[in-house]
């Protein structure tokens, strides 16, 4: 389900263990183009695929229905526009959560309001995350994945459907706190790419994101109490290659605003949305029943909603950084 | 002590809080065209110096006669060939170790050396350390160390002598940790360049190195067991700052080798010594005795020292990451 370069990479990754997908996309133009071009038109668009064995669907009830695994990889901030139209019974699905980031308005994590409004079944909602750019996957360039559920077995069961080549795979449990560092590490990567954007440094650059881990690692155990080793890669690993990537969309638009953009001007420039954008409102509003301690989520806050400047705002920073 | 990059920042710092330094360098025609040019010829030239505030001297018995406190940056390969001329007694002196590094063919940190050869007292040794390039540290960014001494008021007292408008600092007890992370961090740095040479990609970057930060924690604690936040910026920050900075000479000696030089050409074609290449050695020597699981350092080990195809190793690597 969806039609960005998430979902596209992923795509190509079950076809080479899967026979044929169901593949739920919006748009008909969209799917139109993608079949007569055999590839998708909009995004990663040097990955050919065989499109025999794609049934396209733009009709979400239609596509769900006929599933009994429900890959979810919509970009968070369209997750609920995407589902308002979702009227079939999905209770009884596996839902492979993919879309990394917050549903919109909620403040929670996808996998809870899965279960809240969907009526999924907890043991049933597998996170996929790691250090994983679509771009890479889709180059086959080796990477690698943790893909979480509270049934270790179904872990293991959706991992064999990814495994390759250039695709190696983890499993986990903590689905919680995996699925909120895919949230965090966004709103750092927009930190990181302020700092490069502002020219303060590597050394600098370097402070923020071993802060950032750490900070990670106080909110996850907030909101997740449990044993996790947060230098994991699907941890630490995916905080760096989103912090320090140029693919990433959420370091370009920092970086944007370290220049000098104003927060509407950097937007207004990107064509695809940064998701810590919206995490980052979201994280700070959790935050305010958690009372955590973070420093660096508050200045990105204040930047982006705030109107607080830059320079300014990192000025202060600068004194809590440890 | 010493007349290179690391030296002549650390020497800019201290001539902010101190009023006058004296500076040993080895070479009498360095230390006269540093006076007549005001900066040093070799190193960070763009950064002038009050030449009245140094007393400069090539004799290291004079200079470490004279000083009560001996701060030692000298890249470690030259360490051992520096310090043979020392006949003085030091035995009385504060030594702030900045060398990063292993003393060659002794298998052992600047620390412990100083202790069994020169009767150096363990609690006057302090380490400085951090995510720190000297070359951002002399263009007054922002940036961060940390001195460890086994006696926390001796470093608060160090961090006295640092501390300023770029640059802040704080204090640990953890002289082996910090002084072991600094040597490990190189070889790191190595393999990432090798990973950024090869052109494998941002994933494989990402989790190569939070596989470092973990194999970093294993062999610390199997060669200094204690407390430790390994997140903390002068074990990670630094390891970050020496795996991605385009600054790093380790880092372009293993992006070198991945793009198909071989050893020897890389080691020629630089003019800085990486001194990760030094560290592998003692690092795999000292590691035959704790046989802690590394296989980041096996795997740079059999590149530069087995002649082992880089392809090859990293294949190997690739099944061994977790």
């Amino acid at each position: 389900m969806g039609g960005g370069s998430w979902a596209t990479a992923l795509s190509k990754l079950l076809l080479q263990n899967c026979d044929s997908i169901i593949w739920y996309m919006r748009r008909d133009d969209r799917i139109n183009d993608f079949k007569r071009l055999g590839h998708n038109p909009a995004y990663l668009s040097d990955v050919e695929f065989p499109i025999g064995r794609i049934d396209f669907r733009s009709d979400i009830n239609a596509a769900c229905t006929e599933a009994d695994t429900l890959l979810m990889a919509m970009p968070s901030p369209y997750f609920k526009s995407h589902l308002a139209k979702l009227t079939a019974d999905i209770s009884d699905k596996n839902i492979v959560v993919a879309t990394k980031g917050i549903v919109p308005d909620e403040n929670e994590v996808i996998s809870d309001y899965m279960v809240e409004y969907y009526g999924v079944d907890p043991s049933r909602i597998v996170v996929v995350s790691g250090p994983c750019h679509a771009e890479e996957v889709a180059l086959g360039r080796l990477s690698y994945l943790t893909v979480a559920c509270n049934d270790i077995e179904l872990a293991r069961k959706f991992t064999s459907m990814l495994d390759g080549k250039a695709m190696k795979t983890f499993v986990s449990t903590d689905v919680h706190g995996i699925e909120y560092a895919g949230v965090l590490k966004n709103i750092y990567a927009i930190a990181s790419g302020m700092v490069h954007g502002m020219k303060a440094g590597d050394n600098y650059q370097a402070m923020v994101i071993s802060n950032a881990i750490r900070e990670m690692a106080r909110f996850i155990e907030a909101i997740s109490p449990g044993k996790r080793q947060i230098c994991d890669s699907v941890y630490l690993g995916d905080l760096l290659v989103t912090s320090y990537s140029r693919f990433s969309r959420n370091h370009n638009f920092g970086a944007m605003i370290g220049r000098g953009y104003t927060v509407k001007a950097a937007m207004m420039e990107m064509e695809m949305v940064a998701e810590g954008y919206y995490g980052t409102k979201c994280i700070h509003e959790i935050n305010r029943k958690y009372e955590v301690n973070m420093p660096l989520l508050d200045c990105v806050y204040r930047i982006l909603y705030e109107r607080c400047p830059v320079s300014l705002a990192f000025e202060k920073l600068s004194t809590e950084l440890i």
